[in-house]
């Protein structure tokens, strides 16, 4: 927190907006935890207003959140629920004559829990509640509670809250549980933007009237769809957040298996061994995959965001797929990135001065926060199927429809390559668009037997097929969004047509460097899928081939490894990973950061106690 | 340390071997760094005794250091080598004049690092060095080097040493590193069964006169290869002490998802899910497999180190590939095992009063320690390939040799069934021995193809082809490792007939759950290697078979999931994971963990110096 406060004085005294933005992202890449917090505040905490909030409750909160003279939480998840948000428990009773809410935790079940900065510091959260007017359940909306005395950090009247203990990382933030025992907010606290409670206690679905523009006619049913959106953008955020931590244990990885030979000089480096270009290489190539596709999806969700009501809601389908199968996707991706970093180490990864132990504790709410991996894959599976069909059923009228993203753009011509009954070809193993093409058709192989396996569902069992189905959803999911993503750094190589909300193309000196990252992507994650493929036609010489071609995209990035890690730009003071210095003098500096920790040299204070009553036991005479 | 004193001086008091063993048993479930002490003493430093050191060294060494008056350690790895011996620099110098040994640390590569209890606690070390004797390279050998004084722990002169500080888990327990400035020790530190220096500097290989026997004709060149013999019993350790880590966070992780319900009481338990029990089921089986195992593997290790030099060398290829394959094999799973309790959790496996958060961190020593696994599995696949070869060659001669272990004893049936051109057919989805069938073709399908493609590189490019083949020796010796293990789970099941060192078959009452153990395992790891399956010549639709056997095999274990975790029988004081608590009241007990711990109520400590600057400065009215 003292982090916090300094660079919140700090950022007061900056003029320059790039610097500033410079400064975050060291800060972010500095300290997991730090990262956190801005993120709870700015991207959730703050979010909620801009999502739900009036303008009126916008114009009164967000200054003051970005000042951090509030400090807020983001309180969805419960005790028993969070994957399942439908059984949230919490209620916001509506007191007609009292005019307020009333907010009350029913059971050990309805705590909140989990909440980033409720444990210690915020003075405020946004809520999560079931809204009750006249007894009736009005669905999930969100409110402001007050939970500190800003001055005392004393706990308000009514709530009980505090911190959850010890985590697996990121300890430097935290995270809280809270109780409500019937705590009244005043009838503003409840963000009103999509629905609202008029004084004499009417519910009211549909955008307020405060907001209401002539062209902006939201319907109460598509209003009551928003309260999920609350997590898009944080699931979008994975793909700024998950390059900032891997590309640092790439790094790191990578210069210590560039100066690790086996045997004495002038032996091979360990990265001269195919085993362990084939762990580290593709997973450059797939962080390079994902930071090609953050500019487009936060153009677009910027253009949502401020586009109205209608912008909104009409992206919305497209983008909550999208961003769920990227979240997914990318952070089941990281773990296993992660994994591979702390493999190539060997021995040296176990020891806490290399960083990758941290990063492995800290990583462990990436595949569930921010929305459970497996639920999340159901999400986007569902989006892929509904518009396979459409596509299915009339190409041209889907080919021509504008949709926010370019996510779903490929299905007509998939769906064509899919009715020829073979697999495309690849006659050519260099050309990123036919590696493309074969993905986007696996991709629609896959949606088109999931849809007939689920066709084939008895009566009434649909669920259970559904849930039987997983492992092909999740399949379908993750093909769906690297489509998507190898789209991105195709552009980025010079290989394909930007749109107007892509990111820049790499300037041209680079673009060779980007296309050999694309054809490893896309190999890479060909091969992961190769049993699929197998299933879908491919004939076996086909994944041979695909294995030798792969092997080479693989060697072919290893001749840049080093350079493209120093291109990160991650200094030695946020690696902090002495073997990993960029200087090269990793063994010396390592073997210093020891020497130097506390308690390195002994004897231990327990000596006498605890061993010396084994080694030298009183009235024995001396050995 | 005082948790390890404390053992020493109750186990003191125990007059019953059982409850002695029971004793141990459970305080290594219950603390990791506490089983690698116990671990490091009795699995290597008495072991190096056993295995290198004469009789008379024996006698000496072995009674004080397991009634802990020498605290051991065993110093092979270097900050520059382990993965690669070849390269241990740390030379051991005979000096004829003062007729000992000068230890030394020749360069920042050589530093011993790692070394479990060099960090505060060892006396003595056993230190594998190169020994020059007249100016000649003598080869690897190992010798015990006093490290501290037993009385005031500190430093023996010439030894800098001191703690690798902190680790990504097991903190209980020192590993150090270790300078050597000329330290001298006596001729008689060389421990000199495989090998010996004579007073007058003459270095004679070959079993030591001491240890002759007429029956143990033992050539010096098979002595050789004994130094690397030491790692074998760690290897091994693994069967024991995988499960009992495991299946801890199996434990927890079913307990959680039985009593986890999507929404409202009366919803479906987590545990329901396909997707959850594809995740947690396999691994319940594939631990069974690992422990109906683990009774072959040590009856025939100690027939080996108690018959003698010749028992110990004709066994040793074949147990060496074994343990090799079977540390590499059952880590890997192991790590991906304890992924999935991870995930099974949701958020709150973030919690460090779950448990797996912790198991994380200790495992990470488990891929690499004992030997990193992409290194072993190049030894196993090796020795397979020699074997496959030599059954091929002579299939009666091969099935009639006697080998220690039954590892091979497929090969020629295997290489049979290859010959036959098509895959075995499987007619019968529930017949454990079709199963095992395809399993040991596969390996021997392998096994050709990758001889194949090593046969077909180019003169002098052998290194590079082996090298670059690494995905499929990997394979090879996994498919091996699971041939082997599936039979030990065949025999628990009564499916198979036992020989005199395999563990005993089940009780005729549990022999059904073994049965269907046995079965999802088959059906597991068929499945791993399904792309292989596909292509060695199975066709599409028996893959999708194997898929809808698969999730039956999962949803019948299912069936018997809780009272499976309930049989390991891990009370709630070894599992101290308190949403697992065995009377099922797991979230209270969560919570009350989470409130009891320190620091859970506010306002903080840091409150008034970092927080209200923000929320409250100084000279503004109250908001
Ligand atoms: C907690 C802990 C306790 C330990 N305790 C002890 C102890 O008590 N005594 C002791 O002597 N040692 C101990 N060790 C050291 C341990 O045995 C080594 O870390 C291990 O052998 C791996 O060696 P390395 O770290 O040098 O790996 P490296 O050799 O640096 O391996 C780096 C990478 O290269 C890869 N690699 C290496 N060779 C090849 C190859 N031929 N082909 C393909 N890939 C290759 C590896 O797979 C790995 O990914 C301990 C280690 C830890 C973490
Ligand atoms: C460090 C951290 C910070 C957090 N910060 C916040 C925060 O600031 N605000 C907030 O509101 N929440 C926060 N959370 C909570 C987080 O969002 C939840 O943990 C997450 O949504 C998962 O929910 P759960 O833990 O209830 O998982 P569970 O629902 O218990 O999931 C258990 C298992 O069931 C599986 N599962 C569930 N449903 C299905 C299904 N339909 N099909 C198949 N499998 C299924 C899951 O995949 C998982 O494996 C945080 C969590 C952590 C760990």
């Amino acid at each position: 927190m003292a982090q916090l406060r300094r660079v919140v004085e700090v950022r007061r005294t900056f003029k320059d907006k790039e610097l500033d933005e410079l400064f975050l992202v060291a800060m972010c890449e500095l300290s997991e935890s730090f990262s956190m917090r801005l993120f709870v505040t700015e991207a959730l905490f703050v979010r909620s207003f801009r999502l739900f909030g009036t303008r009126t409750q916008q114009a009164e909160w967000v200054p003051k959140i970005l000042a951090w003279e509030s400090i807020g939480c983001f309180a969805m998840t419960e005790l028993g629920h969070s994957s399942n948000l439908r059984g949230i428990e919490t209620t916001a009773t509506y007191d007609a004559a009292n005019r307020d809410f009333i907010i009350d935790t029913p059971s050990l079940m309805a705590t909140k829990i989990w909440i980033g900065m409720a444990g210690e510091t915020a003075t405020h959260t946004a809520c999560l509640a079931r809204l009750l007017v006249r007894g009736q359940d009005c669905g999930l909306h969100w409110f402001v509670v007050p939970l500190r005395d800003p001055k005392t950090g004393r706990l308000m009247p009514g709530v009980t809250a505090g911190d959850v203990g010890a985590k697996a990382g990121r300890n430097g933030l935290d995270n809280g549980w809270i109780q409500f025992t019937h705590v009244r907010v005043p009838r503003d606290a409840m963000l009103a933007r999509w629905a609202r409670v008029a004084a004499d206690g009417t519910f009211h679905a549909g955008l307020n009237p405060e907001d209401a523009d002539p062209a902006n006619n939201v319907s109460p049913a598509a209003a009551a769809g928003l309260a999920y959106a609350g997590l898009i953008p944080e699931r979008l955020e994975i793909t700024r957040g998950i390059p900032m931590m891997l590309n640092q244990a790439l790094t790191i990885a990578v210069r210590y298996a560039a100066g690790r030979r086996q045997g004495p000089a002038g032996n091979p480096q360990v990265l001269d061994y195919p085993s362990i270009q084939a762990a580290l290489m593709p997973a450059l190539a797939r962080m390079h995959a994902v930071m090609a596709a953050a500019g487009a999806v936060w153009t677009t969700w910027h253009a949502m965001e401020e586009g109205g009501p209608n912008a909104l809601l009409q992206g919305l389908p497209d983008m909550h797929a999208l961003s769920a199968g990227i979240k997914a996707t990318v952070t089941w991706d990281g773990a296993d990135i992660l994994e591979r970093c702390r493999r190539a180490m060997g021995g040296h990864a176990y020891s806490r001065y290399n960083a990758i132990a941290d990063y492995i504790g800290d990583y462990g709410v990436m595949t569930t926060g921010g929305g459970d991996n497996a639920v999340l894959v159901q999400q986007t599976a569902r989006y892929v199927l509904a518009m396979a069909r459409k596509s299915m059923a009339d190409p041209n009228k889907f080919a021509s429809t504008v949709a926010p993203t370019d996510s779903v753009a490929y299905l007509p011509s998939a769906v064509a390559l899919a009715a020829e009954g073979v697999p495309p070809a690849v006659s050519d193993w260099t050309s990123l668009a036919q590696l493309h093409a074969v993905l986007q058709w696996l991709a629609v192989a896959k949606v088109q037997a999931l849809g007939m396996s689920l066709a084939s569902a008895p009566k009434g069992g649909m669920t259970r097929a559904w849930n039987a189905a997983h492992a092909d959803i999740s399949a379908v999911a993750q093909l769906h969004t690297h489509q998507y993503l190898a789209r991105a750094i195709r552009i980025r190589a010079g290989d394909l047509e930007p749109t107007a909300r892509d990111s820049a193309v790499a300037p041209a000196a680079l673009q060779p460097t980007f296309v050999r990252l694309a054809r490893l992507y896309l190999l890479d994650v060909l091969r992961q899928f190769a049993r699929d493929l197998l299933l879908h036609g491919w004939a076996r010489d086909v994944v041979e081939q695909l294995d030798v071609e792969f092997a080479d995209a693989c060697a072919q990035v290893r001749d840049q490894a080093m350079p493209l890690v120093d291109a990160f730009g991650l200094p030695d003071w946020i690696l902090q990973a002495p073997l990993a210095r960029a200087d090269g003098d990793g063994y010396r500096a390592y073997l210093a950061t020891i020497q130097n920790a506390p308690n390195c040299f002994g004897p231990p204070k327990y000596w006498d106690a605890e061993v010396r009553p084994l080694t030298a036991p009183a009235g024995r005479s001396r050995l």
